[in-house]
C-alpha cells in the first residue's frame, strides 16, 4: 500500500458515483490500480505477463502491488529480470520489500543486482524487519519536518516536495537527532500563523507511537481503538523509522479475520480462491491427518463399548446426535471467544468470567435441549431409562462443549500459540469422545450391566 | 464515531509511546474516550451510572459512544431523562441517532422531548435511514464549501469554523443546488494559489460517492478497495447528505467478520463477552434446536441399518471417524468460501471455479487419507473387505464435504440469505448423513448382505 494521498484517497479515473465496481477494466492504463489488479487476476499467466509488460512501469507496479500474493509471485518470476527490477524500483519501498520477500532468495538477489546500490540497501534494511511487526508493514516515504522550521518555511518545502513525491496527511516533526517530537496535519499548517515555529506549534502534545517490533495486530488495534489515520513507528531511542497508515490496517484486519476463521478448522491462513489448489491441499492435509488421528481416539472410546452396542444397536443411532449437538454447542462458544480475542476485548477482562458466562449458557441450553430429547426418545421408544440416559449424556456433553469451546482458545493463547489454530478440531475430539463415553457408559451400567 | 480530526487522530492525553493500552483509566475525565469506555465497561451498572453522571457532559458523551452496545443501553436507560438527553445532544448527530435507535421507542420519544425541536428533527431524519446502509452509518457534520469560493475565502471560512467545530480532512465542494461536485483535501487548499476558485481547482476530477441506500458492507469494501479515507454519501439527485469515514469502516469490517464467524455456527451476530448470558442463550437456542433436528435426521439414516450394526458392532466404531473427518474437510472449504465472499473476491470470479477448486482439493486429500485408513484398518482387523468399505465411504464423504462446504455459502447467497448463517450446521448434517449411509450401506451389501 502507498501512503494515502488526495490522489489515491478520493480521485479515481473513469468511475461514476455508482457503488458497484467495474466488472472488468479493459483500459488497464487508466483504471484504478485496484481495478487493474482485479482484471489481471482473472487472466491466465501468459496474458498477465503480457499485459503487465505492456503497461507503463508506474501503472504496472501499482497494479502488481494490489494483486493477490500468488498471482503476483508468478508474474514477477516470469518477467525478464530487468523488467521485474524496474517494477520493484517503481514501488514504494515497503511494497518493494514485501514483493521481494515473497519471491524467495535466488530471485530476490538477482533482482537486487539490477537495482541502484543505495535503493537495494534501503530495501534490504526494510526486509530485515519481521513482516508481522510494525517495522514490517510501515511506510518509509513520509514527510519529515525539522521542528525549527516556521510554518511558511514548511509550506514552501512541501510545495517543492509535492512535485516529485506523494504527500501524506501528516507531517512528522523531528529534532536535530531525528527523534520524533510531534505530528502536525496539513490542516494545522493551513490554520496556523505563518511565522510560528513548528516546535512551538506542537507544544506539549503527547504522541502515541509504536516501536518497530510491536506486533502488526497490536498496531491495527491501536489505530482502530483510537480512530487514528496513521501511527508513527520509532526505534528504542525514539528515532522516527516510518508510519503505519489506516489503509494498511484495514488489510491487516482482513488478514487476521481470514486467518482466524481458516486456521480454526485447519485450512491455511492465507488461502484464497486464487491460490493454487495444490497449495491449499498440501496445507490442509497435515491437519486432516491430525483430525483422523483424534477422531480415531474418540472411536476408540466407542470400541470399549462394542459389546454394549452389539446388545443394543439403537445406541449407535443416538451416538451421533449427542456428539453433533455438543460439537455445535461448543463451536458457538468457540466462535465468540475467538472473535473477542481478535478485537482485544478479552485482554481487558478476566478470562474466567467469559468461561463462566459460556458455562451458564451451556447449562441453560443443555437442560432445555436435554428435556426436549428426553420427551421425544421416551415417546419413540417407550423406554424411560434409555430416554433419561440419552438426555443425561446430551446435557453433560453440551456442558463439556461449552467449557471446551470457551477454554481452548485461552489455553492455546496461554501456551503462546494462535488461539484459533485447529481449535475446532480439538473441540470436536473432546465432545465426540466424552459424548460417546457418557452415553455408552451410562447405557452399559444401567441398561445392560 | 466522530469525524476524524487531528485532535482525535493523533493526539491523546496521558499516553506514552508504548504500544500497550492502559489497563485502567482512573482519571476518566482526561483519558481518551476509548480508554474511558473500556474502564466503564468493567464496572457494575450503578457505578457506571455514577461515573458517567460525574463526568463533564462532553467527556461522558464521547465515552458512551465508544462503549459496547449492551453497556451503553443499560447506562442510558438508568440515567435521568434530562441527563440522558443532554448526553445525546453532546454527541455527533449520527452517534446520537444510533444510541436513540438502540434505546427503543418509549425511551427514545421521552428523550427527544427533552431536546431542541430542530435537533430532534435532524436526529429523527437520520434515524429514518436503514442502519445497515451508507445513510445509517454516515456522519453529517462535514465541511461543505461553495464551488464559487476562492481558496483564501475558503481558508478564512475554515479558520472561523474551526473554533466551534471539528474540521475533517476533506472539504466537500457543492454547487448552488447543494449537489456534490468535488472533494478537496486541506492539503490541496494549502498548496493552491489563494486566488484560485474552488470550482476551477477540482477541475474534472471524477469522484466516487455512494447513494444513501448502498449496503454498509459495500461502502466498507469500496473504501478499503480504493484506500480511501472517506466516501461521500449522496441522494439520487447527487445532493450531498453526509460522509462515511475510514474509522467507521474499520468498525464495520470488525462487525462483519464477527457476524460471519458467529452466525456460521448459530451464535448471534452481535454477541460479545459483555452481552448478558441470557441474551446469548436465547439467540443460540433456536439454532441448537434446528441442529438437534438435523442430527436426528442423520441418526435416522443410522436407524435404517440397526440390523447391520447389531450383526457388526465394529461399524459403530468406524461411523464417527467418517462423519467427523468429512465434516472437518467440509469446514475447511466453508471457511475459505465465507472469507472470500466477505472480502468480495468471489463477486468477480465465476463461483463454479471456486467449487471446482475445492472439489480437486477434496479428491486429492480424500484419496490420501482414505489410502492411509485402508492400510490401518486392514492392519488392525485383517479384513480387507471391511478396510476397503471404510476407505471408500471416507473418500466419498470427504468429497461430499468439500462440495457441500464450497456450495452452501453460494446457495445461501443465491437464496438471498447471509452466506454464513448456520452454514456449518447444514454442512455437518450432510456429511453425517451421507457418511453413515455410505459406510453402513456398503457394509450391509458387501459384508452382511
Amino acid at each position: 500500500m502507498n501512503i494515502m494521498t488526495e490522489n489515491e484517497s478520493q480521485q479515481s479515473k473513469g468511475h461514476t458515483t455508482e457503488a458497484e465496481l467495474p466488472q472488468s477494466a479493459p483500459d488497464l492504463e487508466n483504471a484504478h490500480p485496484a481495478d487493474a489488479a482485479l482484471h489481471l487476476e482473472n487472466l491466465p499467466l501468459e496474458e498477465q505477463v503480457r499485459a503487465v509488460s505492456g503497461l507503463p512501469v508506474q501503472e504496472a507496479a501499482d497494479s502488481i502491488v494490489e494483486m493477490s500474493r500468488h498471482d503476483r509471485i508468478e508474474i514477477m518470476r516470469n518477467l525478464q529480470p530487468e523488467a521485474a527490477a524496474g517494477l520493484i524500483s517503481a514501488m514504494a519501498l515497503d511494497d518493494a520489500a514485501d514483493v521481494l520477500e515473497e519471491l524467495g532468495y535466488e530471485h530476490r538477489d538477482i533482482l537486487l543486482k539490477y537495482m541502484g546500490t543505495e535503493e537495494a540497501a534501503e530495501i534490504k534494511s526494510l526486509m530485515a524487519f519481521d513482516p508481522d511487526t510494525a517495522g514490517g508493514v510501515m511506510n518509509t516515504e513520509l514527510l519529515v519536518l525539522d521542528e525549527k522550521l516556521s510554518v511558511d518555511e514548511a509550506i514552501q518545502l512541501i510545495r517543492k516536495e509535492v512535485e516529485d513525491k506523494e504527500i501524506p496527511y501528516y507531517a512528522y516533526i523531528v529534532d536535530d537527532a531525528e527523534h520524533l517530537v510531534g505530528v502536525l496535519s496539513m490542516r494545522d499548517l493551513l490554520l496556523s500563523k505563518p511565522r510560528t515555529v513548528l516546535g512551538a506549534l506542537i507544544g506539549t502534545q503527547s504522541l502515541i507511537s509504536v516501536t518497530f517490533d510491536v506486533d502488526k495486530e497490536e498496531v491495527a488495534h491501536l489505530i482502530s481503538h483510537y480512530n487514528f489515520l496513521a501511527i508513527p513507528v520509532v526505534d528504542y531511542s525514539d528515532k522516527l523509522l516510518g508510519v503505519v497508515t489506516v489503509d494498511d490496517v484495514i488489510d491487516i484486519i482482513h488478514e487476521e479475520a481470514t486467518e482466524d476463521m481458516q486456521t480454526m478448522v485447519g485450512a491455511a491462513s492465507d488461502e484464497t480462491v486464487d491460490s493454487p489448489w495444490t497449495y491449499s491441499m498440501s496445507r490442509r492435509l497435515p491437519w486432516l491427518t491430525i483430525n483422523i488421528l483424534t477422531s480415531a481416539a474418540s472411536a476408540w472410546v466407542v470400541s470399549l463399548f462394542e459389546g454394549t452396542i452389539a446388545q443394543m444397536a439403537f445406541l449407535a443411532v443416538l451416538m451421533p446426535i449427542v456428539a453433533n449437538q455438543a460439537g455445535n454447542t461448543g463451536q458457538q462458544a468457540l466462535a465468540v471467544m475467538i472473535r473477542q480475542l481478535a478485537v482485544k476485548k478479552l485482554e481487558r477482562k478476566e478470562s474466567w468470567l467469559a468461561v463462566l458466562r459460556e458455562a451458564k449458557i451451556g447449562l441453560a441450553n443443555g437442560s432445555i435441549i436435554a428435556t426436549l430429547v428426553l420427551g421425544v426418545v421416551y415417546f419413540m421408544t417407550g423406554q424411560l431409562s434409555l430416554a433419561s440416559i440419552m438426555a443425561m449424556a446430551l446435557f453433560l456433553d453440551m456442558l463439556v462443549g461449552s467449557l471446551a469451546g470457551a477454554s481452548i482458545p485461552l489455553i492455546l493463547r496461554a501456551l503462546g500459540r494462535d488461539p484459533a489454530q485447529a481449535s475446532s478440531i480439538f473441540l470436536t475430539t473432546l465432545t465426540d469422545s466424552f459424548g460417546f463415553f457418557s452415553l455408552l457408559g451410562l447405557a452399559g451400567i444401567y441398561l445392560i450391566g
